[in-house]
């Protein structure tokens, strides 16, 4: 009986993590087969993520088989194809034997060629029949995400009746499915007809029948829903888990809420790292060699627009020549330009992403938008002004400034609510490329816009 | 009965926003009160924030009663505090009676001071301890996160009696808590001891105890434990409901997943907004005034680093003056440590959120970062070595041009890492203050660095 002293590990995940990772990096690792069997498979995949190759290779050597599987599941790709390498056949063949058919689908393409036909012999019919179903489905669908594990029922039965099939399933399987919140109610042609809660089926008369029961009113997801609609549906209604079905409504499936919170985690760390040209899945310690590789591209496409502004810049050097005080302040129209456009683009990049913008209303958010810029155009524009009169002692050339100011912030206003909706027409996700094209854009209209007023008005 | 063709908004929550969302904005509102009730909740909230105050306000005075106080726990609180401002106390009232009481404590401090002392009077004596209980704890904390709606039972009880107690508690209530997969099991004093599956609580012979079939390895949640750690517990061990449990280990409330996938996602959006200097909880259709106010201090802090940037370029003014190719090139070489600089920012910066970086790992990621500065300075040091050479056709301009840019990359990948890891030793967020602090540092040597140089080598 507990003491009412919650173990440090279940109170805090974090702290073991960093634990095992100090220990392992100070070369302390005497105890660690001990140690990793006292922990969730989780954390030490979370260790493992904290750790560079080699501390990696001595975790997975000294983890148990049982939890090699987990390990496989829990860590990015990345750091899968390490753990792959380390691996022989035999210690793979162990670690995914007894994961869930869905699970070993999850894995397939990430295993070497020699693993499947080794493994698929050994499952029984039900369990290959319900990983080649899974694996037939993208990743990022309802049928890649499902579990084929679930039970499902006949509406005209007893209570009494489900009761009792209940427990012969349990005798033969010795526990049940996880994460079952609800039962699956099916016709005689598997069709899904409704939900039976697990908290109503123990707390009625068993005479009542399924049917009486039963929530008729749930729709199964679709098989071919993408990934964050389901996510969406689960956030929006609170679910735990929901059937899935095929084209003929057929119940295929289920899936189920710690699965989905995989996904919505990773959508938005997706998006954060997508965002600074870093790979959705990125690992910490990737090798030099790749990390270089994978950053190069990003700088190169920067560079790039870089160029563009400097092309912009130069086709001023004249004006630049007679008044220096030009090159001076103009990084400032063009840095100011960037934040305030940055701010748009983010809101709109994310309206889009909740589904919560379409032509109509983005209409109403770019007026809004545009308003708000001329505001703090307005109220920068005379800071700026202000300050540049007084370094410079030169009303003309502040005056300038804080017109430049003032009209690069409308433009990025402009640019920061039309760039993201462009780019999501053209099928191009916005919180990737959003971000260079902004910055482009504001860079060539705050360098340019100055430099232009400058050689218009104070020349 | 089904007929397997699933409902579009079962499929797809997407959809029926934006259908609401231009019906309203065109003025076709006319069977709106029909519509809605047709919709879940969830989705009304959603159309509501995506649509301007006024459509805000008819969906408001449309929407039944009875889905009110939905709304309002849905949406954000800036759009909370409109829905408030377009009710009677007389709605208000009615929305927010039929709520958990555990709701009605998230809401509370939102709603106008006279709603809560005509609300708890009408509350029974176990509601109106639960809104105490729920509300003097911090929302970010499990025990602001728990719901005190749950179901406990003795260990020495047989599941037969579990059985008959929890048809007697349907009786009296008419239904069961949400989101119950598990009920908790506590000796006489109300101290956790375990919990007990309602799958297996289905599926045993009732003549068993609940001793004997418990799992009692499960450690109760700490009611100060942070939601973003109640977070990773949830997403580490899959949970769909864990206990809390107070300083004692008395069993106080459950949280359940649902709860929790706001936290995620709440936490996964505001570090995205607020890395953008945007409030945590937008509203895309805030008022003008509101949001030109909350924007005006990001920007403010990005002149100041500006100006600072600005200073430098003017410490060289007599440099740019003699060689004005030097304001042509130095955005490139501030902009490319930028972004180089953000790459590694954001690695760190999510590195430290997810509890995976700590002072001994933070070393070696360091070196792994300059590493990787080095060989992408050198080579984009390179390409517009290159470049500036061919375009100015002078050699020394382009060397000089490509070794600041080296230099500013390797000091972008120092900043990158040690700035995060600084900031949140001082307390402060690095997901919010790290980009100023970088992009401040970023421009003070790309600047620096090229003009200094410059002044050095070619003058």
């Amino acid at each position: 009986v507990n003491d009412g002293t919650a173990a440090p590990e279940a109170a805090d995940d974090a702290e073991p993590v960093i634990r095992l990772a100090h220990n392992l990096l100070r070369g302390e690792a005497e105890d660690l087969e001990d140690y990793l069997s006292l922990l969730h498979p989780a954390v030490v995949a979370d260790a493992i993520e904290a750790l560079p190759r080699e501390n990696r290779q001595t975790i997975w050597a000294q983890a148990s088989p049982s939890i090699r599987g987990e390990l496989l599941l829990e860590v990015k790709r990345d750091v899968r194809a390490q753990l792959i390498e380390f691996a022989s056949s035999e210690e793979l063949l162990a670690a995914v034997i007894d994961l869930e058919p869905d699970e070993q689908a999850d894995l397939a393409e990430d295993l070497p060629a020699d693993i499947l036909p080794r493994l698929l012999p050994r499952l029984d019919d039900a369990n290959r029949d319900a990983f080649q179903l899974v694996r037939d489905y993208p990743h990022d669908s309802a049928g890649g995400l499902m579990d084929v594990d679930h039970i499902s029922v006949r509406a005209d039965l007893s209570i009494a009746a489900v009761l009792r099939y209940l427990r012969r399933i349990r005798m033969r399987r010795g526990s049940m499915p996880e994460h079952s919140d609800q039962l699956m109610v099916v016709d005689r042609d598997n069709r899904f007809v409704g939900t039976l809660k697990l908290s109503d089926l123990v707390s009625v008369d068993p005479m009542v029948t399924v049917e009486m029961l039963m929530d008729s009113e749930v729709q199964p997801v679709a098989d071919s829903l993408e990934a964050s609609a389901v996510a969406r549906l689960f956030e929006n209604r609170d679910l735990i888990s929901a059937p899935v079905a095929d084209h003929a409504g057929r119940l295929i499936g289920r899936i189920t809420v710690d699965d989905v919170v995989d996904v919505i985690r990773g959508t938005a760390d997706s998006r954060l790292l997508r965002g600074a040209g870093l790979p959705a899945e990125v690992d910490l310690f990737a090798p030099v060699q790749t990390s270089v590789k994978r950053r190069a591209g990003w700088l190169g496409v920067h560079l790039a627009t870089a160029f563009l502004a400097a092309w912009v810049i130069w086709l001023f050097e004249a004006t630049i020549e007679q008044i220096v005080a030009l090159a001076v302040l103009m990084p400032v129209v063009a840095s100011m330009a960037g934040v305030a456009g940055n701010q748009t683009l983010t809101l709109v990049t994310r309206g889009i992403a909740l589904a919560q913008l379409d032509g109509i209303n983005t209409w109403r958010l770019l007026m809004l938008e545009l308003r708000i810029a001329l505001w703090n155009g307005l109220l920068w524009a005379a800071v700026v002004t202000l300050a540049a009169a007084l370094w410079y002692a030169d009303l003309a050339l502040g005056l300038t400034f804080g017109l430049a100011l003032a009209i690069s912030m409308l433009a990025a206003a402009l640019t920061g609510t039309l760039v993201p909706v462009i780019l999501s027409r053209l099928g191009v996700d916005p919180a990737v490329a959003g971000g260079v094209v902004l910055m482009g854009a504001t860079d060539v209209v705050g360098f340019g816009s100055f430099l232009a007023l400058a050689a218009w008005f104070l020349i």
